[in-house]
């Protein structure tokens, strides 16, 4: 999610002044202030103090200004070596300065000190002269504790936060996309619609779903499944553990074992909870013998799979321990591959295109110069990968560079979009692995009756159906589709005499699958209408005297008032608008 | 699955004296054998020996043919308590008695040795004299092995099995169940049919399920959901593992700890696999706050649950690690249970009856005299289970009584069935619980705006379906009605020029969301039959020139042929009798 160009030199660099120009600041305003360290960052930077008395969030306005002061007699930065006894009796009085100072020279590097204006600071350099002209192009915004070095055992200093670029359009830009992603958070409209929860009995990481969030999940889920059932998958089930011995023989266990959760049985067994649902496939693979008439099969499984992050890593539905995959594993002979791969990009073609979403491709292969983090004999790699090449000359598109990306057991086909705030984000994979069916020994038997290794494909749709929710909530802002509201259709009788009719209304609505519910209370149509937008429910019937007369519903749409309608015309309406996923 | 009754204490007793009986062959015939112990068991009884030189299984006629000689010279059982002494000076050769009367010393208890005939054992006793009527109502069946005391560092000794019963006719009675029951199987049957499968690298006790048993799982889920959906039930989705503070609060901690697969996180923090889903849907319940408006909420979710059981236990599927629970609970008031429960018992009998399952009620309360065993106070007990009793006053039935069945959190209705084999099945549940809902502070607002506790009704219909599953094929025998069979139908083309008559017959039955199979191979249409009874399809369509001529289709069912029909009458009988559920 690279919002700005972290490849620009310069910007980086002016980033990097405004934190040397920070620090001056803080020096000037508070004289009894240790400065420590202050790097760019994406979209700015900061720098981490240890204030003799706590700072307020309101006074950073005067540092700003005190900082536009100190710049304009800022003009270039200029540097000098110094041994480390000189440093260390420059920043005598600075405790964080002389361990850094001494971490410098045991590595045997050189000590340099950079000024600017009347402000020093140990530094490797890595400046912009930045001038007056960048004085409206930068903004403090925020202040947070941090231990000194990340590391909890050490002191909590205060860090502040900038946001810099090189423009003042640039850093107004920004600011509006920040609001709007604010805006968008998932966490939060997640909360307002009510789609899922946290508990702290539970656990962080770990979202409990509501009914209304369970049923956008199912929905996607079962549009996935009505794709992927014309192309011939079939459902599979498997637990949620497995003995360590699976994941020795598939090569996790040796690349991963970290990240697993794992259980010692009452019998003082070692098992783990799946990290992903390959391994487990095969197994279902293995267990007949398969001939070239069975190729290939086509498993398809929704289930949970399990990762242990660090608590500090988790993000509302972005970075959660209980991720959900729509996973699928293909099994098939080499001269299937390109058949089931294209099935599978045209699987997400449809799905992604139903939300809008525009497809990029990303050619993941392994790095060469990295040959031990992957499985498996360059020979292989070599086939795997020309596969996916042919794979995507065929297809006629063009393909970005992706070295060093593959998964450990094969190259991959990374599709990637841009949501509605212009984000970049990784959505659906083709992975392509020679090296499992070999661990696992898979082998289906060919037209001479002699054993041939069998390739997978794994093939996971949304990938994991919490980030793809964040990423659909952010996407909408909360504002689904009608197919996918949870509430298609309220329907609000005025008054009292209208309750009957109204009923009757929504009744027929649900006999023909339409999720409508009615608002009998006695509130004004206004709190009624309001109530009903907070919920973002994409029509609202309004029921009043006139309409009971004309047997009609006036149709309110999230465009405007649509004006009265037959209660037929408002069903079809509702029943092509639901068919047609829009 | 009780398949006698084991309170008779007679045939206990008869049985108990076969194990002497057998003990005294066996040092007729291998005098240099060593006896250890012999108890009865249900159906039977067994005794372990050390054989000088291992027993073969076919000896076992002949070691009969002896009990039979020795029981002709049996009266009755006599007996004598001596000292440790005495005994010692008896048992001198053998080790494993020497040990059982040390034992029996520090207990503080008597010694006392039992004699029929030429042969005395040290045994509490618990005879009934066997005599010549008992000649033929007995049998030897099953040599196994078994280690000393069933502690795997102790020595391997020789079981040997015995069925055992009050008369001949009892026997044979038996004999044929057991021979039914091996028939009718849910390990070989699910095998036969490839529905799941288990692989040594998972696990034992962790099935995996296929493509076709995916299918019947989904079938059987799908039912129980489409008749929840009409009772107001909605679906939630939670994770698999949680902090151990949620079972502390809901009291499962310290009733259960030791069943839990544990979780030590990277971060030192314990977490548990979830035994049962309640707890987590309290916490969605109690999410948000809740008015009588939005009273009853009812969560339903298919999901596994694990169980750290002991590998000695895990048995097919009627004894998994990984148990898929079709579960629901329903927050309500108290004022609203008994609507609550009738709609569950509805769907209950609706589900079952589909089947053919006869129900019985069993009404299982807490013991008062273990009332350790039970949260909660008494005058809540009283409350949830008079609530109950009314209930099935209401609904006008006799129960048999199950005091001491209760969960340890409230009173149940639990369904019981006989399967075709007459065993004795429990199946659903209906369970109410105050107490969950006092410890996770569980509330509603009511109509005078005061806070109100809620209660839990749970109510899972299959329960678990790896369970249910394996009581269905047994039920069946595998010949599952025609809605639940992974292949409904299989078109048959006699020759080569039927194929494409065939195909579009095929292609006819699939889009009507039949599921249609074709052979194209080029076997004789014997074959093609074979292949598809040992499938257990239950309609096969054959297709040969005559067919194709009058454009019709033979129907071969289960029961016979049908004859010639036209594909329109063909297409229609099989929609019905699916949609029927037959």
């Amino acid at each position: 999610m690279k919002t700005d160009n972290a490849n620009n030199e310069n910007l980086a660099h002016i980033r990097h002044s405004f934190a040397h120009l920070l620090a001056a600041a803080i020096l000037e305003l508070y004289p009894d202030t240790l400065n420590t360290i202050g790097p760019a960052i994406e979209n700015g930077f900061y720098y981490d103090f240890e204030f003799k008395s706590p700072l307020a969030e309101t006074e950073l306005s005067k540092i700003e200004k005190k900082m536009r002061e100190i710049l304009k007699t800022w003009k270039e930065f200029s540097h000098k070596e110094v041994s480390k006894d000189e440093a260390k009796k420059y920043f005598a009085h600075n405790p964080y300065k002389l361990e850094l100072i001494n971490e410098i020279e045991e590595k045997g590097e050189k000590i340099t000190l950079y000024t600017s204006g009347n402000f020093t600071d140990l530094c490797r350099g890595g400046h912009a002269d930045i001038k007056d002209m960048h004085s409206d192009a930068f903004t403090l915004f925020r202040i947070a504790g941090a231990y000194w070095r990340g590391d909890e055992k050490n002191k909590m200093l205060t860090r502040i936060y900038g946001l810099a670029f090189e423009t003042k359009e640039e850093l107004e830009v920004y600011k509006k996309q920040r609001e709007e992603a604010e805006k968008r958070d998932h966490k939060k409209i997640g909360k307002e619609l009510g789609l899922f929860v946290f508990s702290p009995l539970v656990g962080p990481g770990l979202p409990l779903w509501t009914p209304k969030g369970t049923l956008i999940r199912e929905l996607l889920n079962d549009y996935v499944w009505e794709l992927r059932k014309q192309k011939g998958y079939q459902k599979v089930t498997i637990p949620h553990i497995t003995k360590k011995e699976l994941y020795e023989t598939s090569g996790h266990w040796a690349k991963y074992a970290d990240d697993l959760f794992k259980i010692k049985t009452r019998e003082d067994h070692l098992f783990a909870m799946k990290p992903m649902n390959c391994p487990h496939h095969t197994q279902i693979f293995d267990a007949e013998p398969r001939s070239y008439r069975d190729m290939p099969q086509r498993y398809a499984e929704t289930t949970m799979v399990y990762r242990d992050e660090q608590s500090g890593e988790l993000s509302g539905l972005s970075r959660v321990l209980s991720i959900t995959q729509d996973d699928a594993h293909v099994f098939c002979r080499e001269n299937q591959i390109e058949d089931e791969a294209m099935a599978i990009w045209d699987i997400i073609e449809t799905f992604y295109g139903t939300f809008g979403f525009e497809l990029k491709v990303r050619f993941s292969t392994h790095d060469p110069k990295q040959r031990e983090n992957y499985l498996g004999s360059d020979e292989t790699w070599a086939k795997a990968e020309g596969a996916l090449e042919n794979l995507m000359k065929k297809k006629g598109i063009e393909w970005i560079d992706g070295t060093g990306e593959a998964a450990f057991y094969g190259p991959k086909i990374d599709f990637i979009t841009n949501d509605s705030l212009g984000r970049v984000l990784q959505v659906a994979t083709i992975q392509l692995d020679f090296n499992q069916p070999k661990n696992f020994g898979l082998f289906c038997t060919n037209e001479k009756g002699e054993k041939e290794q069998v390739v997978m494909i794994h093939a996971a749709i949304m990938g994991s159906i919490e980030r793809f929710m964040s990423t659909l909530i952010e996407h909408y802002a909360g504002i689904f589709p009608t197919w996918l509201c949870p509430t298609q259709i309220k329907v609000l009788p005025i008054g009292e005499s209208e309750i009957e009719y109204a009923k009757k209304f929504t009744a027929l609505l649900r006999e023909s699958g339409i999720r409508a519910e009615i608002d009998e209370s006695s509130e004004t149509l206004g709190k009624k209408i309001r109530g009903a937008k907070t919920e973002k429910i994409p029509y609202l019937a309004v029921i009043g005297k006139k309409e009971v007369e004309n047997d009609t519903v006036t149709l309110e749409a999230r465009s405007g008032s649509l004006g009265a309608l037959s209660q037929k015309d408002i069903l079809e309406k509702l029943q092509i608008e639901i068919k047609e996923k829009k």
